[in-house]
């Protein structure tokens, strides 16, 4: 498998900003350039450098540094238009009398037979160099890359200028190409099964802890991993994230499902409210605007709008439903291979929609002593509009389904 | 609950290195301080900016600075000795016609009635002035801290001096407290659990995902959270980490366990072998001489030895048993808060072993073509020597348990 860039949009960004190549970092940037997947990301978040680089002349082709002991990995997760360098050291021995396979051949070659570079610093120096960025501007990774390692890396290659490029990564990543699209669905579509499935433990007496075992169950017999499980009871929906699960279900509680999951690097998030018994009418009324502000924040997704104003949008519909005092410092952000991507629709983010942009759209509200109301969806933006892809009904459960 | 820190450690390294305070940024470095845990390290792992900071006269109080969402969990992880600063916005309502209960009057009073911070470098500002150190010198967590950040924070506290500290950090943390062993052998239980389960499910045809899927359900079910199930069948297990588990087992297979967990925060990481019929007097010799290195190598982890020294003993055993062109990097890692601690078994480390210490020790051989046989155990450093905390037996497994 090769990266997942949206090459013709990165290539028209790094030229608006005068940027002639990319240092990525983090585990999204460097699986977004070049399908590589470090699990070293998860088991050593402090400890972790592997670098993904590119020049804007050959966006196709990434250079990728990461330790000896992922030989094999990068063997089998990358293809023809990644080109590794192996530092550091790992022994491993080949056995005298056999014959080795592709895979063992390229590990023994990578590990045993070449000299490998000692430090992440020596490969990505020579990497930058063989790029063709050796006198370029690069924008990095600053949240992810060892600040020791850039200032050496800079140190060493004089003539090239390093630049913070974590927003930039993120403006590279706002439009979502069909893949991308085709993935975000299927974590959708996991969630939402995770999600029936919790739903229908449901009865008087169950705990918020069995509801989060059964979503998390689902989601892992899915392939996909639990990123946050926010299932609580009654008023508890309204405080904001509890460790402890240990409430149990009474009839009238109204539940709160704000839940995610990742499946092949992509992130789901949406939310549900559901009653064993008719909520009471000012809960119903509530929900019911908030509704009415989601489908007109999701209406006002079209190319060319901004986030701010879909913001606006969104609010004020809520408003005009009967919410009057209704607040919010958000209504929704893109998603994709990190949980918020960008853009926030959000007041002070005049980031344009563009078609190919995936949202999840929210508008939820939080009552202190009463209950956390809360419809979240997914949406995709089209050129001829917003386009929902969450397939459960978006309107308040009652009894379990 | 308070933090996990050890305090007179803390206190002694601090007066050592010249250090007045400490300013933690990471999941591992905030929790270890506070006792503060959030998901928000894990949900969105370059965008969360959470810090505890401590004054060397007074390590017992640490001023906490998060996002007002967090409020909830400040009020239910942290006692009276965390100071909340929050920041951000997020909105909430209150139930006209109700009464809160203590958790709700605080989230009221902080995300409500309180006049937050607006950024993360405002609320820091003022933790580190209240905390005595605005004129002081701060050793931060700078893999962990955005660049901004501190370059904001440094710029606008002009008398304070700021430096890195990420090391510093796991030699605080490298001699473990009381609490800190218990939850350290508590996810080894649960790891022994895990791969014993697994390992019943050995037959032939088998997969590999089979028994990942396995340890994962163990791990899960018993609270923990996997971190790696690196089950390979037979030469599989030499080349290093694989993203796919297709393999199926055949009876002379050499199975490699090599699989860690994390319960309450505290890792666990061992590795056993087994196969179902008798292995190769070649394979039996190799693993005997492996788990001659890894005792020579508990034997040497005695107060005041270095880790370098360990290593060569380590290696000078395997060697002395038999297999002799035994290579390798380390041969173990301290365990806890991360995966890999302070020490590290390698001839670059000068580290003097301290009783309190816990490691992963481990001697593992990969060749090509082969195999991977691999010992690892926890081990626990006292005044008397080291003690194997693993309980579940060290000799290769023939047949499923």
């Amino acid at each position: 498998m090769t990266g997942l860039m949206n090459v013709p949009r990165a290539g028209g960004l790094l030229e608006i900003e005068g940027i002639d190549g990319l240092l990525a970092a983090s585990f999204e940037n460097v699986y977004y350039l070049t399908g590589f997947w470090s699990e070293n990301f998860f088991m050593f978040p402090n400890q972790t450098q592997i670098y993904a680089i590119v020049s804007k002349q050959q966006l196709e082709l990434a250079h990728l540094v990461c330790g000896l002991g992922e030989a094999a990995n990068v063997y089998s997760s990358c293809g023809e238009r990644v080109e590794p360098h192996l530092y550091g050291n790992f022994a491993r021995a080949v056995r005298p009398d056999g014959t080795l396979d592709e895979l063992e051949e390229f590990v023994r070659e990578q590990v045993i037979e070449r000299k490998p570079y000692l430090s992440v610093v020596d490969a990505s120096s020579v990497a930058i160099e063989e790029a063709g960025l050796g006198k370029a501007k690069i924008a990095y990774d600053e949240r992810a890359v060892f600040p020791h390692c850039i200032a050496e890396l800079a140190r060493r290659l004089k003539t090239a200028e390093f630049v913070p490029g974590w927003e930039l990564f993120r403006r590279i990543r706002a439009v979502k190409t069909q893949e991308e699209q085709r993935r975000l669905t299927a974590a959708l579509r996991l969630n939402e099964r995770a999600i029936v499935a919790a739903m229908r433990l449901a009865r008087v007496g169950v705990s918020e802890k069995e509801m989060v075992d059964e979503y998390e169950r689902v989601v892992d017999e899915g392939g996909g991993r639990t990123t946050f499980a926010h299932i609580y009871f009654g008023r508890r929906g309204a405080v904001g994230y509890l460790r402890d699960h240990g409430a149990r279900l009474e009839a009238e509680d109204i539940v709160r499902f704000d839940v995610g999951c990742r499946l092949e690097g992509y992130h789901s998030d949406i939310a549900r409210n559901f009653c064993l018994q008719e909520p009471s009418p000012r809960a119903r009324s509530i929900y019911r605007a908030l509704l009415e502000g989601e489908e007109a924040a999701a209406a006002a997704l079209r190319p060319g709008e901004t986030a701010s104003k879909v913001f606006e949008a969104g609010v004020r519909a809520v408003r005009e439903a009967g919410l009057v005092d209704f607040s919010r410092h958000h209504v929704g952000h893109a998603i994709g291979l990190e949980l918020y991507d960008l853009p926030i629709l959000a007041p002070t983010d005049e980031t344009l929609i563009e078609s190919g942009m995936v949202f999840e759209v929210e508008t939820p509200y939080y009552e202190l002593g009463f209950a956390g109301l809360q419809p979240e969806d997914t949406v995709l933006v089209t050129d001829r509009g917003a386009e929902f892809l969450t397939s459960i009904s978006r309107a308040f459960q009652v009894g379990a389904p």
